[in-house]
């Protein structure tokens, strides 16, 4: 699709922008088509957002940017249009005249998506000069980061719309009938009609209703969906034995909505079939493991942002933080703790950089004992790390607890060489070692010096301890 | 807590041994009762999956796991337990049966918990000889992971309760009334519901809404709930804004089920104001920001399981994935991307092991472009990195564009030598540098040895073009 190269947006909102911003990013040539006179300072502030946030997804190097420019009218942004994404408000008589007024200017062959989350293209196509033209193209806020695209309209132009939108990055699905809401703002009603009761009755509030979502159930939908979570539930026996035993519960009197598909034989191996077509190749085993391991890795990304049931494992952490090595007339234990899978690549190995982080970790310990804290470095002073020698000796494991052993081998001046051995806890196995030397800096001059006060005293008293230790068995090897 | 030690678990299918795990592998004692000869394999698989996710969600060492036995009888499980957890199969006389039988051997402040999805704390505690002892905790699958538990009882019991699970790294939430279904599974039976509408009717399969799921709302839902998402949707004028315009929607015909709450300016007071009480310390600008960390950190975290939204940014990855160099008669640019945010701590620092990756990933371009790639390392021989001194110069910026320059130094026998330098590409500023030294070793002898074949002639070339350039301006400083 390299020849497809302008997006015309019509309508500048948080949709509309967040249109722009995917299409900008990926390298397009955005024009925008807004009567608000606020229009460019909104798509300014999604495209801000956007910026910092879409091209950090990559691990490579992105698109240059589009050119962005914003049209005085739809003629003048729908003329050389590729596709036209219309994000106006959800009324049908507006959609009608801005489809209309789109149609009249631009090519017969651009796409025109439809951000409507209500319409089925049957309504929006009425009076078309050109029906099959236009479709749904209905996104997820922020259009700039979730990929999903309900794409409902005429086969053959949502091909069309599937490649484009392919070569963007974003996940289009072609919805097999047309429906009013399309797929999942059906969800997203029900969900809401039920909290709203919820609020109304006194059972919950909004806090505590987004807590039951955010540390349970939404964190399985962020990687399985509906039916992949319940095949697992369903265990060995998979999704017939799932809605044997839970279907039933449907005709309970649990919500305030009532009409239920009646599950009959047929229902039922529809599903079962379409579960089988889905996650058949897997075994529940390697679905449950999957599903833990994915959880695993979005329960430690929001540790990184000290967000929801990050923040909970944090504060769990910080309650049962290790007090500081007291001991140092030996080698002491810096760190222990258990190797978890999102340092893992696909083939299993432990990422190299991992390690690094290991021994960086250890020698922090060692700056907490000898007072090098956040307010040591808040008055400008602070150590930097200038080399790790790193030595690989045996594969580390997904899920092994290890330990680092750290020996201070010399502490003098502005030179502070530690020395740490990276051991599997189980069978005393030594892993990785690194041979760590940092200096003490200012950070005002960004140059070698002396540490001073209390921790010149403990770094010092440390280093004595310390150096005149035999040296550690692996290094002398 | 700490008095608190033994756990009894009635009941050891998935639940039950998801339960198990969790109290086990918090250094609690657990008691098993179930009369399936097949429990302890069963509770075994739970376990097997437990001990290889849960301990790893901890950046700091964690207890010591319990001790786990079976009892040949209820009476022998609860007789000295703690806390005594019911997750036998959802029938009301079955639970009475059970729940006489465990308050009639348990002490009489054990705290009771029951895993039902759907019964109300009143019909459980029907005939009890001590009902307020009893209450419900419903957990979400896998219990070993997903942090929410829905407490509904006696006041007291439940703080209790709140405490014990607090300890155990838990999300005990209080329920304020009872109702069926308590507060989450309202949500999952609506969604369900919908779900089977949705593939009777031939709209979309299990796939289809699987996908629509995971790789939209589902995202935002692992980390903001239902309320605190409208809310940014709702822009700067908050709640209230979004409740006027799209509050309406739900008397559309849109969904087969309609009996939806009257939008009274009461009930959409009472919205705003909880939603201000839960969100407003933070701008709509701040909670956008979050959201967005949030959803990179989580479609990072699930890119390294290839999984869903991952596996989508990784293919797309794969299409953009740069040529590798070829012009060698000059230092060469290894990599370019930008910084993402599960890169930075806290305070906005770049993880320190983050340049080593960044090094490390420049030193994989090197090894690709003279062919010591994985079937090089398959015939058993590979570079391995001895050392990686580290110049940290100026401060990396979450999406910071930086490019890396390679210098190959040295490339004679088994060892080579490269420089990088990481480049912030927006203004040119030298960010960090760093000396490499890999060696070339056999992985059977795991000795050093000299490169072969067409590797050793691409090094060899590589290095003569290369080593006698001038040496790069930073390693001269």
């Amino acid at each position: 699709m390299s020849e497809i190269k302008k997006a015309a947006i019509i309508g500048g909102g948080v949709i509309g922008g967040g249109w722009a911003a995917r299409f900008l990013l990926n390298g397009w040539d955005v024009i925008i088509s807004d009567p608000d006179p606020e229009a460019e300072r909104k798509v300014g502030e999604v495209l801000a957002n956007a910026r910092r946030s879409l091209p950090a997804l990559s691990d490579v190097s992105v698109p240059k940017e589009g050119r962005l420019s914003f049209a005085s009218s739809i003629a003048e942004a729908v003329s050389d249009a590729d596709w036209i994404q219309e994000s106006v408000p959800e009324r049908l008589d507006i959609k009608h005249t801005i489809l209309a007024e789109i149609q009249k200017h631009c090519p017969a062959d651009a796409l025109i998506g439809s951000s409507t989350s209500g319409f089925k293209p049957s309504e929006l196509q009425q009076g078309a000069a050109r029906p099959e033209q236009i479709f749904v193209a209905h996104p997820f806020n922020p259009v700039y980061l979730l990929p999903v695209i309900e794409l409902v309209g005429v086969q053959a132009t949502l091909e069309r719309a599937r490649d484009v939108l392919d070569g963007i990055g974003m996940k289009p699905l072609i919805v097999r009938k047309e429906i009013d809401a399309h797929i999942a703002d059906r969800f997203l009603e029900a969900v809401w009609r039920e909290a709203l009761w919820l609020v109304k009755d006194g059972i919950a509030t909004t806090q505590e209703i987004d807590d039951v979502i955010r540390f349970g159930f939404g964190m399985r939908w962020a990687q399985m969906g509906l039916f992949e979570t319940y095949r697992i539930a369903g265990g060995e026996a998979g999704m017939r034995h799932f809605i044997a035993q839970f279907g039933p519960c449907l005709s309970w009197p649990w919500t305030k909505l009532m009409d239920v598909p009646e599950l009959t034989d047929e229902l039922t191996d529809m599903i079962a079939d379409q579960s089988d077509a889905q996650s058949g190749m897997h075994s529940i085993r390697e679905l449950e493991r999957i599903r833990d391991d994915n959880l695993v890795a979005i329960m430690r990304a929001l540790k990184g942002r000290n967000w929801g049931s990050g923040e909970l494992l944090n504060t769990h952490d910080a309650r049962n933080k290790p007090a500081l090595p007291t001991a140092i007339d030996a080698p002491f234990t810096t760190l222990e703790r258990v190797i978890p899978v999102d340092w893992m690549d696909y083939n299993g190995h432990m990422n190299e950089s991992r390690y690094g982080q290991v021994f960086s970790d250890a020698g922090d310990v060692v700056m907490q004992m000898v007072g090098a804290d956040q307010d040591y470095i808040a008055s400008g002073l602070s150590y930097f790390t200038v080399s790790n020698e790193i030595g690989y000796l045996n594969e580390t494991h997904l899920g092994d607890a290890i330990h680092v052993r750290t020996q201070v081998l010399e502490a003098r001046g502005k030179k502070l060489r530690m020395y740490h051995e990276m051991i599997r806890t189980a069978d005393g196995e030594l892993l990785s070692t690194c041979n760590q030397l940092l200096i003490h800096v200012s950070l005002e001059t960004r140059r070698a010096c002396e540490p001073e006060g209390e921790v010149l005293a403990k770094i010092t008293a440390l280093g004595e301890a310390q150096s005149k230790l035999p040296k550690p068995a692996s290094m002398r090897d």
